[in-house]
C-alpha cells in the first residue's frame, strides 16, 4: 500500500495538488464523462440516468470514456451530488434537474433525515469505485466526489433546481439555526461518504460547493464555510488530496484561504493570479478557462488557454481545468486540442530539477 | 430650467451620486414597483405585462405606487430593459420572461435591426416619464433606465432566458467580430434610448449590466465594457448621473473603476468596503442588501443592513439598495422596516457642516 501510493504521489496531478514540481502542468475536464461524448450518450440511450447512477457497471464504463480518448491526468466517477442524499432516505428523481419528492424547511424534516452508512447505503457508488480503479492505467488517479453541504441544501431546501434558489436564501435568514442544523448533518454524512470513497479506492477527493456564489461572504462563512470545515476536519487522516469547489466564488477567496483543503477550485470568473494572491502561498489551485472558449477557433483556443497559464506562470500548484462543466454541445476535437496544447506549452522537462529545491 | 436643477441637485439621492454631502443616506430598491405589492397585482390582474410597458398611464401608475407608500428616494421608471428592442424591430413576448422570435447570430441579423429613434419608435416610454414627473414630489427624482448592451446581446442571441446563456457566451469566442458589431448597435441605440429618457425628465439614468457575471474580465472587457464605453461616451453631456450596474461583477470592480459613470451599483456578494477600494474614490456605489435579508426577523435584519452601512462607514457616495431586485414573496412591511432603519442610522444632520469642507 505504502508502496503504491509512493509511485501515485510522483503522477502529475497528484504531485500538483501537493504543489510538487511537475514535468507539465495536469488537466482534466469537470464533467468530462458526460453528454458531449456520443459514446456515452449511446450509454444513456439505453439507461436512465438514475439507473446510470446506480449500476457500478455502467459508471465506470463511462466514467472511462474520456481516458480511452483523451491524455487526462484524472478520472473523475461518474456520479451525481444528490446520490447519497437517496441513502439518507431522501425521495429523489431527475426531470432532469434533481427534484426532492419533500422539501426540508423544518427541524422536524432534519430529524427525519437518516445517518448515511455508505456501504450499506450507497455500496454501488464504492463498487464502481473499485471498478474504475481495476480498468484504470495506474498513471490516472481517481477522483472522488461529493457536494458541499450548502449545495445540497439549496436542492434540498428548495426542491428543485431554481436560478436564484431563493427558498434556500430565504431559509438561512428566516431559520439560521435549522439550517445550521441541517448542514451539519450534511457535513457529517459527506465526510462518510468521502472517507468511504477513499478507503473504496479514490486517489483525491473533491467537494462542489456549485452554489457558492449565491452567498455574500458573510452568510458564506456563517453556513457555508463553517459545514464545510466540519466535513474537512473529519477527512483529515484519510491521506488523499482534498479539493474544494467554489462556484461563483470571486468574492469568496480570502474566505477559503485557511480551509484546510490542499486545493481550490475555480469558476472561470477570476484570473487565477487574483486568486492565489488572495489564497496566498499555501494553496492550489485547479481551474479554470471558460467552457465557452471550447467555440473558439483552434488558434483562439490556445490564446485562452495560454492566457489561464500566463496567470499561473510555470509556478508549482495549478491543475488545468475549465471553471465549469463542459457543456454537452462541445466538439470532442476542441477537448482533444486543449488537453494537448496544455500539456505542449506547458512542458518543462529541465524544470524539475530546478524547482524541487 | 437651472434653478429646478439646482433644487434637485440638492435631493439625498442625487447628491449621493455626485458623492457630495447628504443628510442621510438616501434608499431606493431595485424593481420597487413590482409584485411584492398588492396595488401592483391588482393593476397586473387587468393588464398583460407587456400592455403595461406600453401604456404611459398604467406604467406611470405602477411607477409611482411605492412611492405612495414608502418614503424611498427615487422613483425609477417602470418599464423593461428589452422594451426599447421592440422599437428596432424585434419580435419579442414575454412568457413570462423575453423570448425574441427570431434570435440574432449572423451578421445579416445585426444588420436587419432598426435604428432606434426614441420619439418614433418608443414614444410611449418618454410619455410615462413625463406623467412620472407629474405625479411626483419635487423631493423624489426619477431615475430611467435601459439594459447594458452586454446583456441585452445575451437575450438576442438566446432567444429566450437560461441559466448560462450558453449560445451568447460561445457566439462571443466563435464570433467576435459579429458580436462586437451587434454590440455597436445596441450601444448606440441605448445611447439614443437614455438621451431622449433624460430629455423627457428623467434626473438619473442606470444602465443594468444584469448578465456581466458570465463573463470572466478579459471578455467583458472585450465586449461588455467596450460597448458600455461607446454608450456612456455619448451621454456625457446629459449633465445627470449615470449608474451601472454590474451584477455578480465581484471579479470586474477594478475594470470599471475607469468607465466614465458616477456610480457603481454592485450585487450583495461583494461587500461595499471591498467595492470601494477596487473602484477608488472617483465613484459613488449602490448596493447592496441580500433581497433574501428581507426574510429575516426585524431585528435581524437591521443587523444586516446596519453591516451595509459599516462597510462604508458614512463616507460620501453611497446609495442604499438591494443588491438585486426585490422578491415577489416579499413582505411589504419589511420595506417600510427596511426604509425607515437605513434612514434613521445613517441620519447625520450635524456631519453635513463638517463633511462639506
Amino acid at each position: 500500500m505504502t508502496s503504491s501510493l509512493g509511485r501515485a504521489e510522483s503522477l502529475p496531478f497528484l504531485a500538483a495538488c501537493r504543489r510538487q514540481p511537475v514535468p507539465y502542468t495536469p488537466i482534466w475536464i469537470m464533467r468530462q464523462a458526460g453528454r458531449y461524448l456520443p459514446e456515452y450518450r449511446r450509454v444513456r440511450s439505453q439507461a436512465e440516468f438514475a439507473a446510470l447512477l446506480r449500476s457500478p457497471e455502467l459508471a465506470a464504463e463511462v466514467t472511462l470514456q474520456p481516458l480511452r480518448r483523451f491524455p487526462l491526468d484524472a478520472a473523475i466517477l461518474f456520479s451525481d451530488i444528490m446520490t447519497p442524499l437517496t441513502g439518507m432516505g431522501v425521495d429523489l428523481s431527475f426531470e432532469p434537474g434533481p427534484v426532492v419528492r419533500e422539501p426540508i424547511r423544518t427541524d422536524a424534516a432534519v430529524d427525519a433525515l437518516g445517518d448515511l452508512l455508505p456501504e450499506r447505503d450507497v455500496p454501488f457508488v464504492l463498487e464502481s469505485i473499485r471498478l474504475v480503479r481495476a480498468g484504470l492505467p495506474r498513471t490516472v488517479p481517481l477522483i472522488g466526489f461529493a457536494g458541499g453541504p450548502f449545495t445540497l441544501l439549496c436542492y434540498l431546501v428548495c426542491g428543485r433546481p431554481s436560478k436564484e434558489f431563493g427558498a434556500a436564501r430565504s431559509f438561512l435568514y428566516s431559520s439560521p439555526q435549522s439550517a445550521q442544523r441541517l448542514l451539519d448533518r450534511l457535513a457529517d454524512a459527506m465526510a462518510a461518504y468521502l472517507r468511504a470513497q477513499a478507503a473504496a479506492g479514490a486517489q483525491a477527493l473533491m467537494l462542489f460547493e456549485s452554489w457558492a456564489g449565491l452567498l455574500a461572504p458573510h452568510e458564506f462563512e456563517r453556513f457555508a464555510l463553517r459545514a464545510v470545515r466540519r466535513t474537512v476536519a473529519a477527512l483529515r487522516d484519510t491521506a488523499v488530496p482534498l479539493i474544494y469547489y467554489v462556484n461563483q466564488g470571486s468574492a469568496l477567496m480570502r474566505c477559503v484561504a485557511d480551509l484546510d483543503v490542499d486545493v481550490i477550485g475555480v469558476d472561470w470568473r477570476s484570473p487565477l493570479g487574483v486568486v492565489r494572491q488572495a489564497l496566498g502561498p499555501g494553496k492550489a489551485v485547479q481551474g479554470n478557462l471558460d467552457p465557452a472558449a471550447l467555440f473558439a477557433s483552434p488558434q483562439d483556443l490556445r490564446e485562452h488557454a495560454g492566457r489561464v497559464l500566463d496567470q499561473v506562470a510555470g509556478a508549482p500548484g495549478h491543475v488545468f481545468n475549465l471553471g465549469h462543466g463542459i457543456w454537452p454541445e462541445t466538439d470532442p476535437d476542441a477537448v482533444a486540442r486543449l488537453i494537448d496544447y496544455v500539456h505542449e506549452r506547458s512542458s518543462r522537462p529541465a524544470a524539475i530539477g530546478a524547482n524541487a529545491t
